[in-house]
């Protein structure tokens, strides 16, 4: 009997008549027989409302207490999910990711799943139940923690289920697939029909929200094909996998909310260990001779001023850039060999009367870094004069 | 080093603001060498509002993910209150009912305690930390699911902590200790200084909301001391244990939202089996010659109409009366032996023009079924005329 896995994000399942139209779709699909593992997220805003209540309470939220607080977010839609099933009269019973055998690192608020042993999962399965189970948060191996994986892990949790339990992977969320950019900022946007694990993990790494970065590097690990979707539209999709998509430029994606830190190399390992005891990751690192850059999201730091203080503090020699800063990329796999699109983003860029204020140039992806205000409009016209 | 173990209501966490506050309180506490665990309750309305989305969800919500759904009310404010803690320096760590070792029976929404064992809670006192622990919740034994206690549960969950850590009792609410009535109701309630179990546990059962009925019980068995205190007030206090209170009559309670089932006594098995099914517990069976009486509250069944319904289907020579019922109880050690009190009762009500829908008397106690509309006059008629 086949088996599928299907993530609903939190817009899916931001309230209660939704969750009922989301339980209408996954019986309709558990009763042609498939047998079915539904992953969610927690409902609409919750996530951002819990952690506005942390920050009122503490100026630092310590991490291992956040990842308690925000896991009661999926507890919440889980439960009322599998509630709306059996209101149906289709058997559910819903799992945390401590249930569901989601096995972790004990790194707060951004674990990496290690393994899963989904005992329960299959057990509830065999019994023709539709399993509904918590995205977004695991357990710790060693220490027996409630983590969570960080900004989008639910898609994470997705990935790493269907891969254990051989599963098809679908990822459901407000548009039909993976865009050439956000359909709301550029209306000529058009969806793609396959994609590579490459050109995805690079527009997901570059703001694209359809897809989390960390869930398409362990898909291309696994040899899962991602099915992305709209929640309440047709059949239409972008399948990600192995291979590349037909176009030589996949899309323009844009995030705000960034960090640039730059200082001599040779600070590097201590501004590295410094990020990561806030919970930071850089996204990028580049070196040069005399400079070091390291690019990082502040959306995924809890409490980056006290991150930012730190800096000051004991790295004076590091220039911290974090106010109003975005990024706009462009990404595909035909953009090494050449200067051509470093050449086209960078007249585009002049034409908009943009400064980038650092830019980098990979194979697949030419990023420049840019007053964040401007981004709708760099998105648009790069989207434009690149792609059409 | 002395251990107490402190429970805070849903009203004492209702908001950032009190959360802060009841940090202060108990670093105050833990400054002074104590070993503190505290137990709290989901944050003011929370409970009520997850129950009501899961019954915009489902008819009869399957009790398994009720139990799940609500136990994210004490995961949210447990996570707030240790960060609060930390944020005033103080260490802590927040634990789960199942993390805390609080076993129970596999009865969803109305579990009780088997047996605790809080080898994380311990570990965590004795490195110096302050521990919060979710109340209302545990892990059942055998099938280690999430349960929860019922309603009022997180005293429960204090007296079994205390018991286990041998450590003193503090209960914090509204209200400096338990009054001779509700004080919003009658003005001239008054706080007793001391109650023995039986007279706590029958003014828990007919409405008392200081404490919960199943946590005093639980106390009893123990031999542990509760001290009922204000949350933001000084030092008055009423403690709860072995003996009896000064007093004849210790008080006058009500409840509202009751239902009574009237049956010949020769169904009542099948009654009872009816009302398990449905996750409820009669708080009361009067046996006559003719006829069997149960008593009980449709706050703690989930989907009542649900129960109702098979009800009249299965025993319809059973008669329901659930329609704006109330019940009024006076309640003392000084009761039995005569039935001095019942007469004064019966002639309160009787001035009061109330006329009672069923009637019982206990040595410990009298109560009158009666409209609930009436007995906030019924309550301080009665108050007036028998205590002063």
């Amino acid at each position: 009997m086949p088996t599928v896995v299907q993530k609903y994000g939190g817009s899916s399942v931001a309230d209660v008549e939704k969750i009922r139209k989301v339980a209408e779709r996954v019986a309709a699909r558990a009763a042609d027989g498939t047998r079915v593992c539904v992953v969610v997220s927690a409902m609409g805003d919750t996530t951002d409302e819990l952690l506005s209540l942390a920050k009122q309470v503490s100026g630092a939220p310590p991490r291992r207490e956040l990842d308690m607080l925000l896991t009661a977010g999926e507890r919440i839609s889980m439960a009322l999910l599998s509630m709306a099933l059996q209101e149906r009269g289709v058997p559910a019973i819903s799992f945390t990711g401590s249930q569901s055998g989601i096995l972790t690192t004990a790194d707060h608020a951004s674990a990496r799943v290690l393994e899963v042993r989904p005992f329960r999962v299959e057990q509830a399965l065999a019994q023709g139940k539709v399993v509904i189970v918590a995205g977004f948060q695991g357990v710790s191996r060693e220490t027996k923690e409630v983590t969570t994986l960080g900004r989008g892990g639910s898609d994470t949790t997705a990935v790493a289920l269907a891969a254990a339990l051989s599963a098809d992977c679908e990822i459901y969320s407000d548009v039909a697939g993976v865009y050439s950019a956000d359909p709301r900022v550029v209306p000529e946007a058009r969806r793609l029909e396959r994609l590579g694990y490459e050109e995805m993990q690079e527009l997901a790494a570059a703001g694209a929200k359809v897809l989390n970065a960390q869930a398409v590097e362990f898909a291309k690990e696994k040899g899962i094909a991602i099915h992305a979707r709209s929640t309440f539209g047709g059949p239409e999709e972008t399948v990600v996998g192995p291979g590349a998509s037909a176009e030589r430029i996949a899309g323009v994606a844009s995030q705000a909310d960034l960090a640039l830190v730059s200082l001599p190399p040779a600070r590097m390992p201590q501004a590295l260990a410094l990020l990561e005891r806030h919970g930071a990751v850089a996204a990028e690192v580049h070196l040069q001779r005399d400079r070091a850059l390291l690019a990082l999201s502040k959306e995924n730091v809890h409490g980056f001023q006290a991150l930012a203080d730190e800096l000051a503090r004991e790295l004076p020699e590091a220039r911290l850039d974090a106010e109003g800063l975005g990024a706009v990329s462009v990404v595909g796999t035909g953009l090494g060999g050449s200067h051509r699109v470093l050449r086209e983003v960078a007249n585009a860029l002049a034409e908009l009367k943009a400064a980038p204020r650092a830019l980098v140039a990979t194979p697949l992806r030419v990023t420049a870094w840019c007053d964040a205000a401007a981004l709708p409009v760099l998105v648009r016209g790069l989207h434009v004069r690149l792609i059409g």
